[in-house]
């Protein structure tokens, strides 16, 4: 929204000189859709949006961004759980729904060139028909951009055997904070000096834009087979997830749901596989050549029953396994049918503490007095508690913030981190120092500084600042490190 | 060794008040050891070499540098292929070798910390006994150093399915540069903020030096098979190659000799397994469950014999395995049995290039008049020419480096990578251009500045100077990118 400080005329002009009158966005109720992506919590109105088509015009628009002066946020189809393209006011948002092309694909090396702006799941599409597939599957898989995930380094069911996004890149072309075009990477996985690739994947649009990114694709498993496990407790639960790693299996995911959860998705979606009764199911998914998964599936039902599982059901026909999946891809929407709102947290922790930051997130729920419902990836350790509120009653939404911040510092005091496949955005960079000490987080802001120094791309992310951190103890410390309030 | 420009005295006093006096190493005659690295065709002795044994120590020494404007340069086991570790004149050499603490095992949540100087196969050996195993198996391993494998990236024949050091790295304690100490990655796979930890592996030294290293170790295959298939020419073993893994099978190692390394191993050890008029033969390791294995051993032999292989012949007995082994481990060492010396080049190509590529290099020994050994990580494309020559024929090395720099134009002709797993080092930093543009380089360096921004850190190392690259007409455009020069 354009705000009366500045003359915006020269800066609409430049941008539709390169972008044309259709690739700018400046009315008012126009900019509504742009106000937040899908951490709803915050909002803020951009005051333009351009719409590039290609990496040329994404430099052409950065450059305009610099010789202006304006801070700019790149931002996808704006399903990120983190605020990562949530604008700042005088800012412009690149959006890349017009990037939508897939380049290349070489199926013999097992990779596709595709724009950022590619739907995570048209890319399995382009190369399901000959047996291949691209692994990270984000929950919003249908709707999710390839570039928002390379900012976020998005994850997904898959992730535990596949590994999250930045496993699956293998080169980039990029447009730098300052408008230049450079290529990271390349077409092979292992390249001679920095590793600029990973360092730009989760880096949520604070060094650059990707325009185009090369992506591995993997032949499609054999046999796939689902396997519904069933318990009385959470402990068994744990316990059967620790057991079938150490076993030397790593099945291709392995989702936890307890009893509320599991109530949610059938009182919504009526599956009718979920027992209602369970503590906590969890779905595991086997993959492999037809002989191996046969092995697996009959060493993981033993191991579950072992660890006390009532009952284990299997799918290995397509429409069995997708009924099976369907209550846990269905999960977060039944939350929103049993409360007004809900607040997804994301930490991780070591496999080993799943029981006991089970039963701390409990004890946190009965003291906040918040339900809060747990299904997550539980072979990574990637929690995903579903806090449920209602944003009408004022302070709520403070409180529910301050319960997701003491479940994040319960990862952190185990061992583990405070955002698994989300990143940390706007939501979470008041976090960071209970993650990283001064030197360390001193130590990333160089990086940013190198590539940013004039802090345009995405600034107010990741990094605290004493802006949104209450902490006044830490401002004094925090404040050094952000390059924004320096340059 | 000392020279007379500069008043050593108090440095040596500097170094010899933090690490004692058998912690500093000044005397010509002991310097000789470290004067150059496993890249023999160039030497330099250092000024000064330094053994610390802590991170603390590590890092009092890196500010003593800092204080005398002295370059430093970190060493592990000296085993490096490509320079890395070459000293400059008047430079400090700080030595992991007395760091060789195995810290800390978890084998629930499968990590292992470890200090730099640790030797690669005694992480294995450390944790075997329970059924793990640390992934990465550089043909050095029982001698190179972990921090040395980090350095470089460094690969091995297991790297096919398991990926390179930097996919077994979670996190590591840093001396910076500066004598700062930081923590990056953690303990967990993924972590929010920039992923400083991918930076780094790979680095080799220019971004400081690694003192705590946190490794993923992984569980031993329940079943393990190695086949030998023989073929009459190079066309149809590179198809086997594409074939295996287009049909959905990760062999564990997969490598192609040729005919030449074939009768020189057999010539020097003697396996009496290498069929001595096969054209080609490829090693296939394939590991898993019994049953997996059972199943994937039987689809290999079939695409085998389906490319023309003559014969296949198998081994599931840790002997026999190691008796087919034997040969492909000890073809460096035959190299050098058959030929004064050699020099071995590392380069990576797409899979589907490798019988053109094969070609082609036999041209360019037919061309030089130098005899090429091929004896390759064929899965993944990962090519090891071995270039035989006198040294003591004048202007021998310059022609064999000149046929190793073809080879390698030759690998980023066709979409591949002058470096797989030896680094750029000091040896190949003349063809960094071939492989990156102008802007791509200088992105590099930007970060190389920010941690580095005193070139202290092994300077001359990975980036092109004009000192050591020939190509007149480069040097202009060259000179603008070395940091060493700048700062």
């Amino acid at each position: 929204m354009l705000t009366q400080q500045r003359n915006w005329k020269p800066i609409v002009n430049a941008f539709e000189a390169v972008l044309g009158k259709n690739g700018v966005v400046q009315r008012r109720e126009e900019l509504i859709t742009y106000e937040c992506d899908g951490l709803t919590g915050y909002r803020q109105r951009p005051a333009i949006v351009v719409l590039p088509r290609t990496t040329e015009q994404v430099a052409a628009a950065v450059k305009i961004c610099n010789q202006f002066s304006l801070p700019f946020i790149a931002r996808g189809s704006g399903t990120g759980l983190s605020g990562g393209a949530l604008p700042l006011e005088d800012s412009v948002l690149i959006v890349t729904s017009l990037m939508r092309q897939i380049l290349s694909i070489d199926l013999d090396n097992q990779r596709a060139v595709v724009q950022p702006g590619v739907i995570n799941s048209w890319v399995t599409q382009a190369v399901s028909g000959a047996g291949f597939y691209y692994a990270p599957d984000p929950s919003s898989q249908i709707i999710c951009s390839i570039g928002g995930n390379i900012a976020e380094n998005s994850g997904g069911v898959h992730c535990l055997k596949y590994g999250v996004t930045t496993n699956h890149v293998l080169g980039l072309k990029l447009v730098l904070p300052d408008g230049e075009i450079v290529d990271v990477g390349g077409q092979i996985p292992e390249m001679p000096g920095y590793d600029l690739t990973g360092i730009f994947v989760g880096s949520e649009g604070t060094l650059g834009i990707a325009t185009e990114i090369t992506l591995k694709i993997l032949k499609t498993a054999e046999s796939i087979c689902v396997l519904l496990a069933d318990f009385t407790s959470v402990e068994a639960a744990g316990a059967t997830v620790s057991d079938i790693i150490s076993a030397g299996i790593i099945p291709g995911g392995m989702e936890m749901m307890d009893n509320f959860s599991i109530n949610a998705v059938e009182d919504v979606v009526a599956t009718n596989c979920y027992p209602r009764d369970a503590t906590a199911i969890l779905l595991i998914e086997i993959d492999g050549l037809e002989v191996e998964v046969a092995g697996n599936k009959q060493r993981v039902i033993d191991i579950c029953k072992r660890n006390g599982a009532r009952n284990v059901t299997s799918a290995s026909d397509p429409e069995t396994r997708l009924k099976l999946w369907k209550g846990r891809k269905a999960a977060f929407a039944a939350a929103g049918h049993l409360s007004p709102d809900y607040y997804v947290q994301d930490g991780v922790i070591p496999r080993t503490q799943l029981p006991y930051v089970l039963q701390e997130i409990e004890a946190l729920s009965q003291k906040f007095g918040y339900r809060v419902a747990n299904v997550f990836h539980a072979g990574d350790g990637n929690l995903h508690p579903l806090i449920l509120y209602d944003n009408a009653i004022s302070g709520a939404l403070e409180k529910v913030e301050e319960l997701g911040g003491e479940i994040l510092k319960l990862c952190v005091r185990v061992g583990g981190s405070i955002s698994g496949e989300h990143g940390i955005g706007a939501d979470k960079k008041c976090y960071m120092p209970d993650m990283f000490s001064q030197a360390d987080l001193e130590t990333m802001q160089w990086v940013r500084q190198v590539f940013n120094p004039r802090g345009l791309a995405n600034p107010e992310k990741i990094f605290p600042t004493p802006r949104t951190c209450g902490e006044a103890a830490n401002i004094a410390n925090i404040k050094q490190f952000d390059g924004v309030e320096r340059f």
